[in-house]
């Protein structure tokens, strides 16, 4: 029998439950894969784990070497709240730190200023000078830990902040690993948490990858993130060909600054969201590995293996999750962290079941954390490299993103790249109109979310959530006010006016902001230079 | 690069995290597959779902069809409890009902008798009259459900207790439609709830088989169940290989009975367990089917196709929930449910997080239904009719998987077939040493359940259980009492004489037994009858 036979005999010989079979991001499903579903993919194509084009992963080994990183995006309250979270998931067999700071510090605001006022410290942890990051790592040796930091326009002060303790702890510059998001240009399509334009920004991005390729070697400067794409309501495919995208203008500009493309890549990292639909997921993590190294080799010339080697964070999907019947979560989250693991991820955050509804607790965080443990230690799949290389439907399925998201790409050179295609709100139009397409699929029960326009139930009982206590934005303050009246004025004045000078003449920034952030500049200060020197960035939308 | 290069050079250039890398059965896995794993499978091997050998699945749309049935096994206490809980399920969405009975009911005695006490509605719902079974489905009307029904040495009673209902609710036989687990087999092998010897039992078995194929032409008369082999300690294959085994054994007695194999085969049924191993799991599935319908087709000459259908219901592994940290039950249900709809199940359970504790709540119990709402109508799988068909590394499993359950039913022929296997103790010692094994590992650390023997903590917050009112005993008493004074005790002892002489004289049992509880005999008498014809079994372990 083939393939078409069986499509006119066989198949309609059952009546379908739906007129159409497509995945979350509406990519439609055929009834079944067979060979004839490869077009012309095969073991070439596909190739072996660790091997161009990495189709089946990064490593040979993967897992059977070792388990991916178990990394949960923690911070709230004060530097010292958030120390004690970092400790109790090292101690419950976390292998990586991963810090999520408040409002302020995304914005670039000291906790003492007035649009700071509600935001201390509530959804993530609260720092402006050195001395809170100090606290913040307090008794972590962080040359034995891998930490990362979800900032973006404010990441080149936090990454000197960083620096600086490890400078004041003794530590090796070359000692200390870890990822700062970093990622500005994801922030102009999805996110939108900036301060500058986005020439400047992606000129202080560069400033990074180019400091950290030379003094701080085991650091990834940017990680280069679909995560906000995808949760602003794009496809899986917009996911995958923007993120590539944003990760092919940060090499541009790294060859534009002078730098040999392998002498920065092989730090480049990525980030994805990982959503509901299992095999979507997993051929876009297995497509993305396959691109990047074609990008890598073929668009830039890269001779180090390593360069070509997508590597990745991945996060559960924040957006997939309910505050309805919030246990469900707990299903969501182990069944898209499946698919993570078997898309081959390096690093992965599990969210917890209460995030809808606050900061997750100690209980529900250490929930998280052990569906990434019985993922590695007891469902096996870890004995496997790639077990799903081979299977008609996924390898079909990661051609086929391949294809539509190379598509995207095409379509942003010829836009004059990707500053240009968002500068005329290109990726921002396409993302909306996704969601809004979602949106009517959820209204019309095409789609479905579970408690909410399906198996809904009257009543909730309440569980117990993590409450952030107003003291802490008053002791922020006081920390704030404390450092600036305590510290040298003109020493700190001296370092801002070197930020300044640098910021505006093109040198490289981190040396001084790693000066100035010793001098106990605070982030709202170096922030008010960039405002000051770069301008601030209007939102196209608005405009 | 062929895969010896790729061995010798690549893979070897990372350490590994482990000495060996094997299943929870201790199948041993390779470090990559490909192509050259098929030893000569290939699509024509796999076939096209709802083809012949139905490796792909039963029916050519699967879940584009429509889904499996969402069936909670539910049962504790009075029968007015379950029906309460019964109703719950339904108006939750569960598509059918699925019966716990409590262990008096297992084992063949009344609510009244003396080794009922203390087990009256504790561990299911508590039946010894046909009132009971009345209450037990109140309201709920029979030609509508689908039940299931976990009754074992006593299915033929409590079988003949839900015909006489509808027979009572005025439903024709042809309308009721439902399974009954009747697996007397995998009991001698496994469960040990037994009365009589295997040959009156499998007798027992094969007199409802006949009837059902000729009076209730929608009821399943036997659910062939790996289910106890595997939570006894088995391994997947020796699970599937014994499941199997007894199949056959009920096929040889049908035909010995002189029933044409195409007239009760298509209403045999399966049960399989789903464990933690997620591809071991999926490819056993897939094995089973393309098994039974070799044997089918080969063995038996069946000509229907729809006796070569391996049909089964699988229920997530209540052995691998653990005590410690409950809500990771919620993880490991998602991860094994998800493993048994990626291998094709027809009918689902999911465990309750707080089963290892205690009966399930209601709370809980919503949460392992959700799961299942949530990976049919959230994950996407659903849209794709065997997704890991293809893939290199779940058709080797099946095809190995295939190849050494077949060598156990070749060794169970040499030995004379299963119950002469049984007699002399073969399956009962290869789990036994599975088991063995399985401990060994688990105490070297070389298996891990997570909080048992990894990352466990040392103290666990106390969950809300449900608990049974001891009241529920003694009405359950005061029940099968006045039952028993207020019927006609001529016709009762006279129905007895009849069951009684259908026993003896080998005449089908189910018309005698439906009239006998009609009139009012309780599980307990009719099951003295058995005891008193065929009299008890003793395990040969104990000899």
């Amino acid at each position: 029998m083939n393939k078409q036979a069986w499509l006119n005999e066989k198949y309609p010989q059952q009546e379908e439950r739906s007129e159409r079979f497509s995945t979350i991001s509406d990519m439609e499903i055929e009834p079944v894969y067979t060979p004839d579903d490869l077009n012309g993919s095969n073991l070439e194509g596909v190739g072996y784990p660790g091997e161009y084009p990495y189709t089946r992963g990064v490593y040979p080994s993967m897992y059977r070497g070792r388990y991916w990183t178990m990394r949960q995006f923690a911070g709230f309250g004060t530097p010292e709240d958030t120390n004690q979270r970092f400790k109790l998931l090292l101690s419950e067999g976390q292998t990586g730190l991963s810090t999520a700071f408040d409002m302020p510090v995304l914005m670039g605001y000291d906790a003492d200023h007035p649009r700071s006022l509600g935001e201390v410290g509530r959804e993530g942890v609260s720092v402006s000078t050195i001395k809170d990051m100090e606290r913040l790592f307090q008794d972590i040796p962080l040359d034995k830990v891998s930490t990362s930091m979800t900032v973006n326009c404010t990441a080149s002060i936090l990454l000197a902040m960083y620096i600086a303790v490890a400078d004041k702890q003794g530590i090796p510059r070359s000692q200390i690993s870890g990822t700062i998001q970093n990622d500005m240009l994801k922030e102009y399509i999805a996110q939108k948490e900036w301060i500058c334009p986005p020439e400047p920004a992606v000129r202080i991005v560069t400033d990074m990858i180019e400091f950290c390729a030379k003094e701080v070697p085991r650091w990834h400067a940017v990680s280069i993130s679909g995560y906000h794409i995808r949760e602003a309501g794009s496809t899986a495919v917009q996911e995958l060909a923007f993120t590539l995208a944003d990760g092919i203008g940060y090499v541009q500009a790294g060859m534009e600054r002078g730098l040999d493309v392998d002498e920065f890549a092989p730090r480049l990292s990525f980030f994805f969201d990982i959503h509901n639909d299992f095999f979507e997921e997993i051929a876009k993590l297995r497509a993305a590995r396959r691109m990047w190294a074609t990008i890598m080799k073929e668009r830039f010339n890269a001779k180090n293996p390593r360069s070509m080697l997508l590597r990745t964070h991945c996060q559960t999907a924040g957006v997939s999750l309910t505050a309805q019947q919030p246990v469900n979560n707990v299903v969501r989250v182990a069944i898209q962290a499946l698919a993570g693991v078997l898309g081959g991820t390096q690093s992965l955050h599990t969210n917890s079941m209460d995030e809808t509804l606050a900061l997750p607790t100690e209980e529900s965080v250490t929930v998280a954390l052990r569906t990434q443990q019985i993922i590695a230690e007891e469902s096996g799949v870890t004995n496997f490299v790639d077990p799903l290389g081979g299977s008609w439907a996924i390898e079909a399925l990661t051609d086929r993103m391949e294809k539509e998201a190379f598509a995207y790409i095409d379509r942003i050179d010829e836009l004059g790249g990707i500053i240009r295609a968002i500068n005329i709100g290109f990726p921002q139009k396409e993302i909306a109109d996704a969601a809004y397409r979602y949106q009517q699929q959820l209204d019309a029960r095409e789609k479905v979310i579970v408690g909410v326009n399906s198996h809904a139930v009257e009543e909730e009982r309440p569980m117990e959530i993590l409450k952030i206590d107003p003291e802490v934005e008053r002791s922020q303050i006081a920390q704030v006010t404390q450092v600036k009246q305590g510290r040298d004025k003109a020493t700190a004045e001296e370092q801002l006016g070197r930020v300044h000078a640098a910021a505006r003449n093109g040198q490289n920034l981190m040396p001084v902001l790693i000066d100035a952030v010793k001098a106990h500049c605070t982030v709202g200060e170096i922030s008010d230079v960039y405002r000051e020197v770069f301008g601030v960035y209007q939102d196209p939308a608005w405009l």
